[in-house]
């Protein structure tokens, strides 16, 4: 059976692996990976065939794992977080079909909204949308759709891709659409790094965040209509307390 | 430093632990869960002193281990999946100021989000929505709100807690609303007993959803409207080859 394992390697890398992401990189031949990601498992996994490639070349590294793969190689193709969310899962799936032979089978990992809303307390623990502001490949108006929608409904909301180089007020145009209905005293939150060394997380309300300055490597939280601030903590209360 | 350790398992229990995961339950002096949970670890950690609480105890359960965190003793609660998300997280930190000197910290799991996207292959891939059908904190009419919120603004959706014994028609009413907006041929997922012995993964249409029968043990996924079949696979493509 020709094999490609997509792994997700948790944020930041070492401390959040699975076991089973752990077995799978042990077994195999390469391990195919966006540069960067290779990086934060070279210390461990040095001694295996690695092979990068650069930022954006997201099909040209899917089609690199099918080939290895077809090839006869088991191989990993690492993800930051999880492969399944804004990973590299679907693409391998889309471009799969032209390897009939390949067996694929992804391995979750822990995504940026688990493991920041770990640092942060307990912001998502009633229901929740997960946004990603880039429009790189989605339209701005469906983005400005799906944050209405979930502004209207009270959803919490957790942003990956919040800011970048060229997209430096998205955050802030999102916050304008979400007070539209949510309070600028809703609580928020904002991680960097997470997982990794130099972490930060700050807690604030949308109408700081609106002014905000994040980076590409922040994650952002905004909180429903019940999110509070305890201990320095952002915590939405599920209704244990309140039934 | 009295610590409270609130850790997600993961969905089943062995193999998707996170070596972080991993690391607390074997510093922990007690750990504290929920019955089934326990049970899920007894046979690796069944050395330790395992507490245990039934279904539905969740405030005594939390309030039980903070109590011990406060005697000295450095305690683990386990949670399935992530602590986060529909877990004990938030109602340990809302329990928390009656004790003031304990330390909480929650340590992500995969969730059944996550878990169950890769079972099914990639539906997880764009922006989506974690809504539970559980009306038991959460009243009725604004699960419904959410859920047309969702699929008015093409969100993917991810369903916890679809049914239950006195829920049983619960999500064919949150396929009907979704049935406004999406069309009844929306690929759709279901998994039940992810990570487990048993492990069962189903592809179907929305329209075949609205009468299927699951259970409690079953998470399920709805497609936007880029979703589709691959290979038996669900997947929803991020837009790296529409570019």
């Amino acid at each position: 059976m020709k094999e490609l394992w997509i792994i997700g390697l948790g944020p930041g890398g070492g401390r959040d692996l699975t076991g089973r992401a752990r077995e799978a990189l042990e077994k195999a031949d390469v391990i195919v990976g966006y540069t960067v990601y290779i990086d934060l498992i070279r210390a461990e996994f040095g001694h295996k065939d690695l092979r990068t490639t650069p930022m954006r070349k997201e099909q040209e590294r899917c089609e690199m794992a099918l080939e290895l793969a077809d090839s006869g190689k088991v191989v990993a193709m690492v993800c930051s977080g999880d492969p399944g969310v804004y990973g590299m899962a679907g693409l391998c799936y889309e471009l799969a079909p032209r390897w009939p032979e390949v067996r694929l089978e992804v391995i979750p990992g822990i995504t940026a909204a688990c493991g920041g809303a770990a640092v942060l307390g307990a912001p998502l623990m009633h229901d929740f949308c997960l946004i990603s502001l880039s429009d790189l490949m989605t339209p701005w108006e469906k983005i400005e759709k799906r944050l209405r929608a979930a502004g209207e409904a009270d959803f919490v909301l957790c942003l990956y891709n919040p800011s970048s180089h060229k997209r430096k007020d998205y955050l802030r145009r999102a916050c304008e659409i979400l007070l539209e209905s949510k309070s600028p005293d809703t609580p928020c939150g904002c991680v960097r790094e997470i997982g990794r060394a130099g972490e930060t997380a700050t807690v604030l309300t949308l109408g700081e965040l609106r002014d905000a300055q994040v980076d590409m490597f922040t994650t952002v939280f905004i909180g429903n209509s019940q999110t509070k601030i305890l201990g320095g903590k952002l915590v939405t209360p599920r209704g244990y307390l309140q039934r």
